[in-house]
Protein backbone atom coordinates (compact mmCIF):
# COMPACT_ATOMS: atom_id res chain seq x y z
CA UNK A 1 0.00 0.00 0.00
CA UNK A 2 2.59 2.53 0.68
CA UNK A 3 4.00 2.02 -2.78
CA UNK A 4 0.78 2.78 -4.07
CA UNK A 5 0.76 6.53 -2.37
CA UNK A 6 4.54 6.78 -3.54
CA UNK A 7 3.66 6.40 -6.86
CA UNK A 8 0.17 8.52 -6.85
CA UNK A 9 2.18 11.03 -5.20
CA UNK A 10 4.79 10.79 -8.27
CA UNK A 11 1.88 10.79 -10.58
CA UNK A 12 0.14 13.69 -9.46
CA UNK A 13 3.33 15.83 -9.16
CA UNK A 14 4.20 15.60 -12.76
CA UNK A 15 0.08 16.38 -13.59
CA UNK A 16 0.68 19.59 -11.55
CA UNK A 17 4.16 20.67 -13.61
CA UNK A 18 2.26 19.23 -17.15
CA UNK A 19 -0.45 21.40 -15.92
CA UNK A 20 1.86 24.79 -15.34
CA UNK A 21 3.26 23.76 -18.10
CA UNK A 22 0.32 24.54 -20.13
CA UNK A 23 0.89 20.89 -21.97
CA UNK A 24 -2.53 19.42 -20.55
CA UNK A 25 -5.80 20.30 -22.78
CA UNK A 26 -8.06 22.58 -20.36
CA UNK A 27 -11.29 20.38 -20.98
CA UNK A 28 -9.87 17.59 -19.12
CA UNK A 29 -8.56 19.38 -15.91
CA UNK A 30 -11.65 19.35 -13.98
CA UNK A 31 -12.52 15.43 -14.91
CA UNK A 32 -8.69 14.65 -14.05
CA UNK A 33 -9.01 16.13 -10.56
CA UNK A 34 -12.68 14.55 -10.09
CA UNK A 35 -10.78 11.12 -10.27
CA UNK A 36 -7.59 11.78 -8.46
CA UNK A 37 -9.86 12.88 -5.79
CA UNK A 38 -10.45 9.71 -4.50
CA UNK A 39 -7.88 7.92 -2.47
CA UNK A 40 -7.79 4.30 -4.37
CA UNK A 41 -7.43 5.96 -8.03
CA UNK A 42 -4.87 8.57 -10.36
CA UNK A 43 -4.39 8.77 -13.34
CA UNK A 44 -1.42 8.33 -15.59
CA UNK A 45 -2.19 9.67 -19.05
CA UNK A 46 -5.20 11.61 -20.48
CA UNK A 47 -6.58 13.44 -23.77
CA UNK A 48 -9.90 14.75 -24.26
CA UNK A 49 -10.33 14.10 -27.65
CA UNK A 50 -8.43 15.76 -30.07
CA UNK A 51 -8.52 16.56 -34.49
CA UNK A 52 -4.95 15.53 -35.60
CA UNK A 53 -3.27 16.20 -39.03
CA UNK A 54 0.01 13.42 -39.10
CA UNK A 55 2.11 12.71 -41.82
CA UNK A 56 2.09 9.27 -42.84
CA UNK A 57 1.48 6.66 -45.28
CA UNK A 58 -1.24 4.63 -43.99
CA UNK A 59 -2.28 5.48 -40.20
CA UNK A 60 -0.98 4.12 -37.42
CA UNK A 61 2.14 3.45 -38.51
CA UNK A 62 3.88 3.49 -34.99
CA UNK A 63 7.43 5.42 -35.25
CA UNK A 64 6.43 6.21 -39.04
CA UNK A 65 4.31 8.70 -38.13
CA UNK A 66 5.07 12.48 -37.49
CA UNK A 67 2.09 14.40 -36.49
CA UNK A 68 1.90 17.97 -37.47
CA UNK A 69 -0.78 19.21 -36.19
CA UNK A 70 -2.79 18.70 -33.16
CA UNK A 71 -6.24 20.66 -31.80
CA UNK A 72 -8.37 20.24 -28.75
CA UNK A 73 -11.14 22.35 -30.18
CA UNK A 74 -12.92 23.23 -33.04
CA UNK A 75 -10.88 24.02 -36.54
CA UNK A 76 -11.81 26.66 -39.35
CA UNK A 77 -11.10 25.21 -43.01
CA UNK A 78 -8.27 27.86 -43.46
CA UNK A 79 -6.64 26.57 -40.53
CA UNK A 80 -6.40 23.47 -42.39
CA UNK A 81 -5.86 25.10 -45.72
CA UNK A 82 -2.74 26.85 -43.89
CA UNK A 83 -1.46 23.80 -42.99
CA UNK A 84 -1.67 22.33 -46.66
CA UNK A 85 0.27 24.84 -48.31
CA UNK A 86 3.14 25.19 -45.54
CA UNK A 87 3.70 21.28 -45.64
CA UNK A 88 5.51 19.14 -48.17
CA UNK A 89 4.72 16.31 -47.02
CA UNK A 90 3.72 13.64 -49.57
CA UNK A 91 1.10 12.06 -47.61
CA UNK A 92 -1.13 14.13 -45.06
CA UNK A 93 -4.17 12.60 -42.76
CA UNK A 94 -6.23 14.03 -40.48
CA UNK A 95 -8.12 12.47 -37.80
CA UNK A 96 -10.39 12.83 -35.10
CA UNK A 97 -9.98 10.87 -31.66
CA UNK A 98 -12.06 9.89 -28.66
CA UNK A 99 -11.04 10.65 -25.00
CA UNK A 100 -8.37 8.38 -23.72
CA UNK A 101 -7.72 8.00 -20.42
CA UNK A 102 -5.31 5.84 -18.59
CA UNK A 103 -5.94 5.28 -14.53
CA UNK A 104 -4.43 3.12 -12.19
CA UNK A 105 -6.47 1.94 -9.40
CA UNK A 106 -5.81 0.54 -6.13
CA UNK A 107 -7.89 -2.74 -6.41
CA UNK A 108 -10.20 -4.57 -8.90
CA UNK A 109 -13.33 -3.94 -7.47
CA UNK A 110 -12.46 -0.03 -7.52
CA UNK A 111 -11.55 -0.78 -11.02
CA UNK A 112 -14.71 -2.30 -11.63
CA UNK A 113 -16.39 0.82 -10.57
CA UNK A 114 -15.13 3.01 -12.66
CA UNK A 115 -15.69 0.85 -15.42
CA UNK A 116 -19.19 0.81 -14.91
CA UNK A 117 -19.69 4.93 -14.80
CA UNK A 118 -17.74 4.53 -17.97
CA UNK A 119 -19.59 2.23 -20.20
CA UNK A 120 -22.66 3.58 -18.67
CA UNK A 121 -21.55 7.22 -20.12
CA UNK A 122 -20.90 6.21 -23.47
CA UNK A 123 -17.32 4.55 -23.37
CA UNK A 124 -17.90 1.10 -24.60
CA UNK A 125 -13.99 0.42 -25.00
CA UNK A 126 -13.56 0.54 -21.81
CA UNK A 127 -11.47 -2.24 -20.05
CA UNK A 128 -9.08 -3.03 -17.79
CA UNK A 129 -5.37 -3.54 -19.32
CA UNK A 130 -3.12 -4.96 -16.29
CA UNK A 131 -3.22 -6.08 -13.35
CA UNK A 132 -0.49 -5.91 -10.72
CA UNK A 133 -0.26 -6.88 -7.22
CA UNK A 134 -0.26 -2.94 -6.37
CA UNK A 135 -2.44 -1.67 -8.89
CA UNK A 136 -5.11 -2.12 -11.65
CA UNK A 137 -4.98 -0.34 -14.97
CA UNK A 138 -7.84 1.09 -16.96
CA UNK A 139 -8.25 2.19 -20.15
CA UNK A 140 -11.18 4.51 -20.51
CA UNK A 141 -12.39 5.45 -24.12
CA UNK A 142 -14.51 4.50 -27.48
CA UNK A 143 -13.80 3.60 -30.80
CA UNK A 144 -15.83 6.55 -33.04
CA UNK A 145 -13.51 8.45 -35.12
CA UNK A 146 -12.39 9.98 -38.07
CA UNK A 147 -8.98 9.09 -39.91
CA UNK A 148 -8.76 10.26 -43.88
CA UNK A 149 -6.77 11.43 -46.29
CA UNK A 150 -6.04 15.31 -46.98
CA UNK A 151 -2.84 14.70 -48.91
CA UNK A 152 -1.90 11.66 -51.27
CA UNK A 153 1.08 11.05 -52.99
CA UNK A 154 1.31 14.64 -53.53
CA UNK A 155 -1.91 15.73 -54.14
CA UNK A 156 -4.45 17.30 -52.10
CA UNK A 157 -7.55 14.73 -52.34
CA UNK A 158 -10.42 17.45 -51.94
CA UNK A 159 -11.88 20.29 -53.32
CA UNK A 160 -12.30 23.29 -51.57
CA UNK A 161 -15.98 23.36 -51.15
CA UNK A 162 -15.79 19.45 -50.50
CA UNK A 163 -12.77 20.20 -47.84
CA UNK A 164 -15.52 22.59 -45.64
CA UNK A 165 -18.37 20.42 -45.40
CA UNK A 166 -15.85 17.49 -44.32
CA UNK A 167 -14.08 19.92 -41.71
CA UNK A 168 -17.61 20.63 -40.78
CA UNK A 169 -18.30 17.31 -40.05
CA UNK A 170 -14.94 16.65 -38.28
CA UNK A 171 -15.94 19.57 -35.68
CA UNK A 172 -19.36 17.98 -35.30
CA UNK A 173 -17.38 14.40 -34.12
CA UNK A 174 -15.30 16.26 -32.14
CA UNK A 175 -18.01 18.23 -30.19
CA UNK A 176 -20.09 14.79 -29.74
CA UNK A 177 -16.64 13.50 -28.46
CA UNK A 178 -16.69 16.67 -25.93
CA UNK A 179 -20.14 16.21 -24.49
CA UNK A 180 -19.41 12.19 -24.07
CA UNK A 181 -16.73 13.53 -21.69
CA UNK A 182 -18.18 16.13 -20.04
CA UNK A 183 -21.39 13.06 -19.22
CA UNK A 184 -18.86 10.96 -17.92
CA UNK A 185 -17.24 13.70 -15.83
CA UNK A 186 -20.69 14.37 -14.17
CA UNK A 187 -20.95 11.26 -13.85
CA UNK A 188 -17.78 10.72 -11.85
CA UNK A 189 -18.65 13.82 -9.71
CA UNK A 190 -22.02 12.37 -8.64
CA UNK A 191 -19.90 9.32 -7.87
CA UNK A 192 -17.95 11.61 -5.01
CA UNK A 193 -21.36 12.11 -2.98
CA UNK A 194 -20.32 15.97 -2.25
CA UNK A 195 -21.71 19.40 -2.41
CA UNK A 196 -20.65 20.42 -6.16
CA UNK A 197 -19.67 23.86 -5.39
CA UNK A 198 -17.17 22.31 -2.58
CA UNK A 199 -15.97 20.28 -5.17
CA UNK A 200 -15.63 23.08 -7.12
CA UNK A 201 -13.66 24.75 -4.48
CA UNK A 202 -11.15 21.87 -3.97
CA UNK A 203 -10.31 22.30 -7.46
CA UNK A 204 -9.76 25.79 -7.34
CA UNK A 205 -7.08 25.07 -4.50
CA UNK A 206 -5.95 22.02 -6.53
CA UNK A 207 -5.04 24.47 -9.90
CA UNK A 208 -3.79 27.49 -7.73
CA UNK A 209 -1.26 24.51 -5.94
CA UNK A 210 0.06 23.91 -9.65
CA UNK A 211 1.53 26.79 -10.12
CA UNK A 212 3.52 27.06 -7.56
CA UNK B 1 -18.43 -24.31 -13.44
CA UNK B 2 -21.18 -26.18 -14.59
CA UNK B 3 -23.04 -23.05 -15.92
CA UNK B 4 -19.30 -22.41 -17.92
CA UNK B 5 -19.87 -25.79 -19.56
CA UNK B 6 -23.25 -25.30 -20.70
CA UNK B 7 -22.66 -21.54 -21.91
CA UNK B 8 -19.73 -22.49 -23.83
CA UNK B 9 -21.71 -25.18 -25.04
CA UNK B 10 -24.72 -23.12 -26.25
CA UNK B 11 -21.85 -20.54 -27.78
CA UNK B 12 -19.83 -23.29 -29.79
CA UNK B 13 -23.03 -24.67 -30.73
CA UNK B 14 -24.03 -20.82 -32.28
CA UNK B 15 -20.80 -20.86 -34.18
CA UNK B 16 -21.08 -23.63 -35.54
CA UNK B 17 -24.42 -23.29 -37.42
CA UNK B 18 -22.98 -19.20 -38.48
CA UNK B 19 -19.97 -21.36 -39.76
CA UNK B 20 -22.02 -23.67 -41.19
CA UNK B 21 -24.52 -20.50 -42.79
CA UNK B 22 -21.40 -19.15 -44.31
CA UNK B 23 -21.64 -16.04 -41.73
CA UNK B 24 -18.11 -16.51 -40.16
CA UNK B 25 -15.47 -14.82 -42.48
CA UNK B 26 -12.84 -18.09 -43.11
CA UNK B 27 -9.90 -15.82 -42.05
CA UNK B 28 -10.68 -15.80 -38.76
CA UNK B 29 -12.24 -19.76 -38.42
CA UNK B 30 -9.01 -21.26 -37.46
CA UNK B 31 -8.33 -18.59 -35.05
CA UNK B 32 -11.24 -19.08 -33.27
CA UNK B 33 -10.83 -22.84 -33.23
CA UNK B 34 -7.52 -22.55 -31.30
CA UNK B 35 -8.91 -20.49 -28.70
CA UNK B 36 -12.17 -22.36 -28.04
CA UNK B 37 -10.14 -25.84 -28.01
CA UNK B 38 -9.04 -24.30 -24.68
CA UNK B 39 -11.43 -25.63 -22.01
CA UNK B 40 -11.02 -22.31 -20.05
CA UNK B 41 -12.14 -19.87 -23.46
CA UNK B 42 -14.77 -19.70 -25.59
CA UNK B 43 -15.38 -17.00 -28.41
CA UNK B 44 -18.41 -15.00 -28.17
CA UNK B 45 -17.78 -13.08 -30.84
CA UNK B 46 -15.75 -12.28 -33.59
CA UNK B 47 -14.54 -10.25 -37.05
CA UNK B 48 -11.06 -10.84 -38.39
CA UNK B 49 -10.84 -7.01 -39.66
CA UNK B 50 -12.84 -5.68 -42.92
CA UNK B 51 -13.45 -2.85 -45.09
CA UNK B 52 -17.33 -1.58 -44.92
CA UNK B 53 -19.24 1.14 -46.15
CA UNK B 54 -21.89 2.78 -44.38
CA UNK B 55 -24.62 6.09 -44.80
CA UNK B 56 -24.64 7.93 -42.20
CA UNK B 57 -24.06 11.47 -41.26
CA UNK B 58 -21.05 11.15 -39.22
CA UNK B 59 -19.31 7.91 -38.24
CA UNK B 60 -20.13 6.28 -35.13
CA UNK B 61 -24.13 6.94 -35.20
CA UNK B 62 -25.08 3.79 -33.38
CA UNK B 63 -28.58 3.39 -34.79
CA UNK B 64 -28.77 5.88 -37.59
CA UNK B 65 -26.12 3.82 -39.90
CA UNK B 66 -26.69 1.98 -42.47
CA UNK B 67 -24.39 -0.74 -43.50
CA UNK B 68 -24.05 -0.67 -47.32
CA UNK B 69 -21.03 -2.87 -48.18
CA UNK B 70 -18.52 -5.07 -46.38
CA UNK B 71 -16.15 -7.08 -47.63
CA UNK B 72 -13.03 -9.00 -46.04
CA UNK B 73 -10.56 -9.19 -48.66
CA UNK B 74 -8.97 -6.44 -50.78
CA UNK B 75 -11.28 -4.36 -52.91
CA UNK B 76 -11.18 -3.00 -56.24
CA UNK B 77 -12.06 0.76 -57.15
CA UNK B 78 -14.59 -0.69 -59.72
CA UNK B 79 -16.19 -2.40 -56.55
CA UNK B 80 -16.57 1.12 -54.83
CA UNK B 81 -17.20 3.34 -58.16
CA UNK B 82 -20.48 0.68 -58.77
CA UNK B 83 -21.66 1.09 -55.47
CA UNK B 84 -21.50 4.53 -55.47
CA UNK B 85 -23.45 5.02 -58.90
CA UNK B 86 -25.91 2.67 -56.92
CA UNK B 87 -26.75 4.05 -54.27
CA UNK B 88 -28.80 7.61 -53.99
CA UNK B 89 -27.35 8.58 -50.28
CA UNK B 90 -26.22 11.47 -49.23
CA UNK B 91 -23.30 10.68 -47.56
CA UNK B 92 -21.24 7.27 -47.32
CA UNK B 93 -18.50 6.48 -45.35
CA UNK B 94 -15.60 4.01 -45.99
CA UNK B 95 -13.77 2.31 -43.44
CA UNK B 96 -11.32 -0.04 -42.54
CA UNK B 97 -11.86 -1.88 -39.12
CA UNK B 98 -9.13 -4.18 -36.93
CA UNK B 99 -9.89 -7.39 -36.22
CA UNK B 100 -12.25 -7.56 -33.15
CA UNK B 101 -12.70 -10.40 -30.95
CA UNK B 102 -14.45 -11.09 -27.48
CA UNK B 103 -13.89 -14.06 -25.63
CA UNK B 104 -15.17 -15.16 -22.27
CA UNK B 105 -12.13 -16.43 -19.86
CA UNK B 106 -13.14 -19.17 -16.79
CA UNK B 107 -11.01 -16.89 -14.35
CA UNK B 108 -8.74 -13.74 -14.34
CA UNK B 109 -5.54 -15.50 -14.72
CA UNK B 110 -6.97 -16.91 -17.51
CA UNK B 111 -8.37 -13.65 -19.17
CA UNK B 112 -4.56 -12.15 -18.03
CA UNK B 113 -2.84 -15.68 -20.03
CA UNK B 114 -4.53 -14.53 -23.66
CA UNK B 115 -4.32 -10.51 -22.78
CA UNK B 116 -0.55 -11.00 -22.78
CA UNK B 117 -0.37 -13.14 -26.11
CA UNK B 118 -2.90 -10.11 -27.64
CA UNK B 119 -0.60 -7.55 -26.29
CA UNK B 120 2.59 -9.15 -27.36
CA UNK B 121 1.44 -9.56 -30.87
CA UNK B 122 0.25 -6.01 -31.68
CA UNK B 123 -3.41 -5.78 -30.16
CA UNK B 124 -2.36 -3.19 -27.46
CA UNK B 125 -5.73 -2.07 -26.92
CA UNK B 126 -6.88 -4.86 -25.41
CA UNK B 127 -8.86 -5.32 -22.18
CA UNK B 128 -10.97 -7.01 -19.42
CA UNK B 129 -14.54 -5.43 -20.00
CA UNK B 130 -16.70 -8.10 -17.65
CA UNK B 131 -16.33 -9.97 -14.94
CA UNK B 132 -18.53 -11.78 -13.57
CA UNK B 133 -18.73 -15.02 -10.78
CA UNK B 134 -19.09 -17.42 -13.61
CA UNK B 135 -16.69 -15.37 -16.71
CA UNK B 136 -14.44 -12.92 -17.32
CA UNK B 137 -14.74 -11.09 -20.84
CA UNK B 138 -11.91 -10.15 -23.10
CA UNK B 139 -11.67 -7.77 -25.71
CA UNK B 140 -9.20 -7.83 -28.23
CA UNK B 141 -8.35 -5.26 -30.62
CA UNK B 142 -6.38 -2.42 -31.97
CA UNK B 143 -6.75 1.07 -32.83
CA UNK B 144 -5.75 1.41 -36.53
CA UNK B 145 -8.13 2.60 -38.33
CA UNK B 146 -9.94 4.39 -41.54
CA UNK B 147 -13.24 6.35 -41.66
CA UNK B 148 -13.55 8.87 -44.69
CA UNK B 149 -16.14 9.78 -47.12
CA UNK B 150 -16.70 8.68 -50.05
CA UNK B 151 -19.66 11.06 -50.83
CA UNK B 152 -20.99 14.61 -48.11
CA UNK B 153 -24.24 16.51 -49.26
CA UNK B 154 -24.69 14.50 -52.22
CA UNK B 155 -21.09 14.64 -53.59
CA UNK B 156 -18.83 12.34 -54.24
CA UNK B 157 -15.72 13.51 -52.52
CA UNK B 158 -12.85 12.15 -54.48
CA UNK B 159 -11.86 12.17 -58.32
CA UNK B 160 -11.03 8.86 -60.11
CA UNK B 161 -7.67 9.34 -59.91
CA UNK B 162 -7.60 10.01 -56.44
CA UNK B 163 -9.94 7.41 -55.13
CA UNK B 164 -7.67 5.10 -57.10
CA UNK B 165 -4.73 5.70 -54.75
CA UNK B 166 -6.81 6.05 -51.55
CA UNK B 167 -8.38 2.39 -52.32
CA UNK B 168 -4.49 1.02 -52.81
CA UNK B 169 -4.09 2.54 -49.33
CA UNK B 170 -7.30 0.85 -47.68
CA UNK B 171 -5.80 -2.53 -49.10
CA UNK B 172 -2.79 -2.06 -47.02
CA UNK B 173 -4.12 -1.40 -44.32
CA UNK B 174 -6.56 -4.23 -44.29
CA UNK B 175 -3.06 -6.73 -44.82
CA UNK B 176 -1.57 -5.22 -42.38
CA UNK B 177 -4.24 -5.25 -40.06
CA UNK B 178 -4.80 -9.14 -41.60
CA UNK B 179 -1.12 -10.22 -40.71
CA UNK B 180 -1.63 -8.87 -36.80
CA UNK B 181 -3.93 -11.72 -36.74
CA UNK B 182 -2.27 -14.01 -38.23
CA UNK B 183 0.90 -13.05 -36.21
CA UNK B 184 -1.59 -13.50 -32.97
CA UNK B 185 -2.98 -16.93 -34.27
CA UNK B 186 0.78 -18.35 -34.48
CA UNK B 187 0.85 -17.38 -31.16
CA UNK B 188 -2.01 -19.40 -29.91
CA UNK B 189 -1.18 -21.87 -31.97
CA UNK B 190 2.12 -22.30 -29.96
CA UNK B 191 0.11 -21.66 -26.62
CA UNK B 192 -1.20 -25.59 -27.13
CA UNK B 193 2.49 -26.80 -26.89
CA UNK B 194 0.82 -29.37 -29.53
CA UNK B 195 2.00 -30.83 -32.85
CA UNK B 196 0.95 -28.40 -35.08
CA UNK B 197 -0.58 -31.10 -37.77
CA UNK B 198 -2.35 -32.86 -34.99
CA UNK B 199 -4.11 -29.47 -34.18
CA UNK B 200 -4.70 -29.04 -37.54
CA UNK B 201 -6.07 -32.87 -38.13
CA UNK B 202 -8.85 -31.38 -35.10
CA UNK B 203 -9.54 -28.05 -36.88
CA UNK B 204 -10.70 -30.27 -40.14
CA UNK B 205 -12.98 -32.14 -37.76
CA UNK B 206 -14.41 -29.41 -36.18
CA UNK B 207 -15.21 -27.84 -39.35
CA UNK B 208 -16.76 -31.29 -40.49
CA UNK B 209 -18.57 -31.27 -37.52
CA UNK B 210 -20.28 -27.88 -38.33
CA UNK B 211 -21.72 -29.18 -41.62
CA UNK B 212 -23.48 -32.02 -39.98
Amino acid sequence: MKKWYKDKEEYLAKLKEAIYLGLVDKDIIYLLFLINRFPYYYTTSSCSGRIQCSSSHIPGLKGEMDIIGKWHQKITVDKVVKLLNKRKDKDIWIAVHPMILHVACRDIEKAWLLLKVARDNGFKHSGIQGIRKDRVMVEITSTERIEAPLRLNGKDTFDHDTLTIFIERINLLLIKSKKRTIRFQQAIEKLHKKDKKQLFREFILFIKNSYR
